[in-house]
């Protein structure tokens, strides 16, 4: 039988996971990030362990994926820009080939959740999807008929980077206005932190003593009490949300837009309303073919199931 | 030989080219467009026509291909809706097999010209493209790796109704702030008649005797003579084009974003700038993979040659 690894890149951990050629997850490792001179030790480590531990040989390992955050580059197996990891053209996968000869290909994160989610998740009813991930940014993967739209040197996808209002918030990147700074988890919380400032009687003060300590959790308590300051934060945040999806789905006209990262799994009292204003705001508005707005399935395993799935899937 | 029919349908008149299976145009001829009841029968005729004019023989037609204005569905070969051509739900890739049993396909007519320009214009040289014309509204076309994005029910690549203004100009599909409100053809002459009621001694008013009556033509002129207040007006039209340009980029970091319509014509005061500010907001900017943005070379071809591209050459 032949055997794969998945892994996936994270700022703090990195996930392994032992794929048999059934598409059968058999087993898991983790282990901390260390800075980007460990990460080809690291991972072969893991891989001796991971095979050991189901008493295979290397010699069956017939292909390795690695989703990692940042700027990847697919075709020549290279990060050229991790701000999580401080990598700056690091070429991965070369230096793990030196160690083991396999098929290896690697790809942003996000592109590789989105992968996994067509094959494994969400999206496995569907011929073409737009993943999004609301995190600290806004990370997008898109998979059109089997193929991830990773552009030129791997620079495409940048969805977050979309400005949906010019002249608006500055956005890390220079520009002013970029989808990110409007509807990332980052952005729903400064917002409310902002909106705690002006309202010095809104339930929010319950869940945190200063504005800076108030997080995700804070916030939607204080949303579940009704309380009127987070309700309006949260019905903006909702909109500029829904604008971005709006925009990504007149782009592409996707089978559905998969939503990641823990925002997403809020549950009805977001995507009701953001599945009801897309289906609203959408070009040719209910005559035209519909966009289903889904939450990911897979969530933390989508990075490894993609990952495996660059091995044996892509088209 | 093999021969080929290259069709594009517009809102004044219907183009066709007849084509070799060596790429090359033998033949074209046009007809006025009639209304949708007639477009069957008249394109009949026409490839009636192009064919006798080489003494060819209709037994060696194997595949026509059609650019329609408005949303098409490529899969059943249904015009969908078409406002140009006032046409619903028409099934024209049926009715024509009906007189012509051969291949036939067709798509919306943005998509079919970004195909004609990747395989015989200004894309040539490239993987990937977005093609953006400039005209009423704003029109896109999207290939990648020779496939064409089409999207659900084809209703995709309509990146005119991408909002890069929250709560801006209202756009004629119900949003606010559409890509289109800000950088077609339409926009800008809108702005300029704007902005010659509110400054009575541009020279804009040489070009005009009322606001209403001012075209393309006279703002552009106006332009050369250095107006200021048409300058302010193409600087600002410049920036918002700019603006979509790059979200576009982002999105797909295609290798080329390629100008189509009147106003891509108008050279470096238009393609300078537009590249510099592409150039410097990109995600990423000088370290990351550059995005040429340049001017369509098939031009009012670009049609026929992609409706010829579909039958031959599409992945």
């Amino acid at each position: 039988m032949k055997y794969y690894v998945g892994i996936d890149v994270g700022g703090t951990s990195v996930k392994m996971g032992l794929f048999n050629d059934k598409d059968e997850l058999l087993e898991r490792i983790s282990f901390n990030t260390r800075t980007v001179e460990y990460i080809v030790d690291d991972i072969y480590e893991n891989i001796n362990k991971l095979f050991a531990s189901k008493n295979l040989l290397l010699d069956d390992l017939k292909g390795i994926g690695i989703g990692f955050p940042g700027h990847v580059d697919g075709s020549t197996g290279t990060v050229v820009y991790s701000n999580n990891l401080v990598a700056h053209n690091f070429e991965i996968v070369k230096l793990l080939k030196q160690k083991i000869d396999t098929f290896i290909r690697i790809s942003n994160d996000a592109n590789v959740a989105a992968l996994g989610e067509y094959h494994f998740g969400r999206g496995k009813e569907f011929k073409n999807i737009v993943f999004v991930t609301l995190g600290t940014g806004i990370g997008g993967g898109i998979i059109i008929d089997g193929h991830m739209l990773e552009g030129k040197n791997g620079a495409g996808a940048e969805i977050g980077h979309m400005v949906i209002s010019t002249n608006g918030q500055l956005c890390s990147c220079g520009r002013r206005g970029c989808f990110e700074t409007y509807a990332s988890a980052t952005a729903l919380i400064r917002n409310a932190r902002v909106a705690m400032i002006n309202n010095p009687t809104s339930l929010l003060w319950k869940y945190a003593k200063k504005p800076e300590d108030l997080d995700g959790m804070g916030f939607f308590d204080a949303l579940a009490e009704n309380d009127k300051v987070a309700t309006i934060v949260f019905e903006q945040y909702i909109e500029d949300l829904a604008d971005g999806l709006t925009n990504l789905a007149n782009i592409f006209r996707p089978d559905a837009i998969i939503l990641g990262g823990g925002i997403s799994y809020r549950g009805d009292s977001l995507m009701e309303p953001l599945q009801n204003r897309l289906a609203k705001m959408i070009y040719g508005g209910q005559w035209n073919a519909r966009v289903e707005l889904m939450v990911s399935t897979l969530k933390n395993d989508a990075g490894i199931y993609g990952a495996y799935a660059m091995c044996t899937k892509l088209k």
